[in-house]
């Protein structure tokens, strides 16, 4: 079982390149097959195996086998995971500038510069 | 300038780096200085710069130098640019699940049933 760190790690890194954002979007829309992935990427079953192994490693993607047939999910956790460390980012950013202006708006107050 | 998938490459990439995130943590409670950035890092100033080049050519960062200090500041639309592309997947995630669930519960329904 990998920390938040380490899972962190790989969500952003499985998900920096482009096949496998394709996938992902893919699977947004609901399961597939392997071969369902495949077809509208111009690559090889085998490239695609290993970018679903890469996902299902970052742990973006579970896939369970009935017979021949491999079917990929989405596992809607990991992109939390990863939207809430943006998002707390992006509203710790917010904070700072609301703050800083507030403090800007003070200094050029002159009820405050009077007191002064 | 580099295209939107480019951009999505380079900023999933850049945040796949535990140091690159501690960075762009500290730089989302405001601007600091590549100095100010190494202390908690257990690591060289030419690690951090490093580092910091790589958030920069992932549009992150964006720095500007004083003299010779370095200031490093967070560009909020690069975290926003990542955030959105997850969310957008969430929601289609969600959305297929709602509709799944209205299938199904369609399907259950002992009023549809008789219709048929």
């Amino acid at each position: 079982m990998l920390d938040h760190d380490a899972r962190l790690d790989a969500v952003f890194r499985a998900l920096s390149e482009p096949a496998r954002r394709a996938i992902v979007l893919r699977l947004s829309r609901g399961s597939a097959s392997v071969s369902e992935l495949a077809e509208p990427l111009s690559m090889s079953l085998a490239a695609v195996v290993q970018h679903v192994q890469a996902l299902e490693q970052s742990g973006l993607v579970t896939t369970h086998k009935t017979g021949r047939v491999r079917t990929c999910m989405l596992d809607p956790q990991a992109i939390g995971l990863a939207e809430s460390w943006l998002s707390q980012r992006r509203l710790q950013w917010e904070g700072h500038f609301d703050r800083l202006g507030a403090v800007l708006a003070e200094d050029t107050n002159p009820a405050s510069e009077r007191k002064s």
